[in-house]
């Protein structure tokens, strides 16, 4: 049976596992959920994810939720096919490092300031500056240590692509088309990778869904 | 060479990887960082971490950061110690669902209570009602889930303690010294999973740990 993900295009979680199969190069069946109908919160999602949250994914009998989460298990579970996305042993220590660093670090202001500058204007709401200007000052101190990070290493969690990037896809590509690339522009080393990542194949098919919608 | 935690006993962070030794039955040398002597934001400890958050974690010569990354490291390197505290194949993705759901839907809620409740009095600032009650309202919500999850596995990953339990240690048991704690004791299966996770001896030792300062 073919592996499925209940999501939403527009949605940089959903995204995220979209990412992870066609970098696995596996055939999956996408279900849209209809958000602004609300299908999210009603019963037959719920029993997908209780959180009422997109993404939900089926594999068989195993039922996930938590964009992240299900990322891993795809990594695990098909980890010979496609992009290899995971190291074994200790190699593996410093990516989940990384990939705690894309949740707790980069992503609540990364976030923030997706929701600032490009989802409230979708939604017709109007910019809170002061929460941009905060936001941006931190995002500026995580791109900081990420420049340093990638003056070691030609990814974020050591020297192939693995999961410790695609997490930063989404959220990442969005802020491209908002005046926080600046704060990429301006670290050579940051920028060059932003640049690399973007441009993978499996990212390409990820941005023609949305433009098939 | 003996695993290094350098950290505060008062971080929960801290306390998530000296719980995860603890149950693991591993020798570690605990390397004290001075926060309010601004240690962590120094030279030396920013080597180790460059957020300059506690904790930081060394193992011979692999050196890690972010609390739920060390506890996995160790949990995975040290598998055949104590407490196995992950499944493999399958059963771990689930583990892995709920481990992010700590992450992301219990501790955005609960950090901002202990933080309101017990840091501020403890620094001597005023606590603000508003922010209480508007996340004492998002931690009720996903206590529901809890609750329907506790009715059908023993633990939040499935029939054991795992991760997906013991990261809720170090909040979970501040909030209980608070107001809080009535939202645990309104539900009957999370105030008894609750209880239950407390009372782990592994758990004492790092409680003994903040006595001893």
């Amino acid at each position: 049976m073919v592996m499925k993900v209940h999501g939403a295009v527009l949605s940089t979680a959903a995204m995220r596992v979209f990412a992870t199969l066609y970098e696995k190069d596996l055939e999956f069946e996408f279900v849209p959920v209809d958000m602004g109908a609300g299908e999210h919160k009603q019963e037959r999602f719920l029993a997908l994810n209780p959180f009422g949250q997109v993404p939900a994914f089926e594999d068989g009998d195993l039922q996930l939720f938590e964009s992240r989460a299900i990322t891993q298990y795809i990594a695990f579970a098909y980890k010979d096919k496609g992009t290899p996305l995971l190291c074994e042993g200790k190699p593996m220590a410093t990516v989940s490092v990384w990939m705690e660093v894309e949740a707790h670090q980069f992503d609540t202001a990364a976030s923030k300031l997706q929701w600032e500058l490009m989802f409230k204007s979708i939604f017709g709401m109007a910019t809170d500056a002061a929460v941009v200007e905060e936001n941006e000052a931190k995002l500026s101190k995580v791109l900081d240590v990420y420049e340093a990070r990638l003056s070691q290493s030609k990814y974020m969690g050591g020297d192939c692509f693995t999961l410790a990037d695609l997490h930063h896809l989404p959220v990442l590509t969005n802020l491209m088309g908002t005046t926080v690339k600046k704060l990429f522009d301006a670290r050579p080393k940051v920028s060059a990778w932003a640049a690399d990542i973007m441009a993978r194949p499996a990212w390409a098919k990820v941005l023609a869904m949305k433009n098939q919608q």
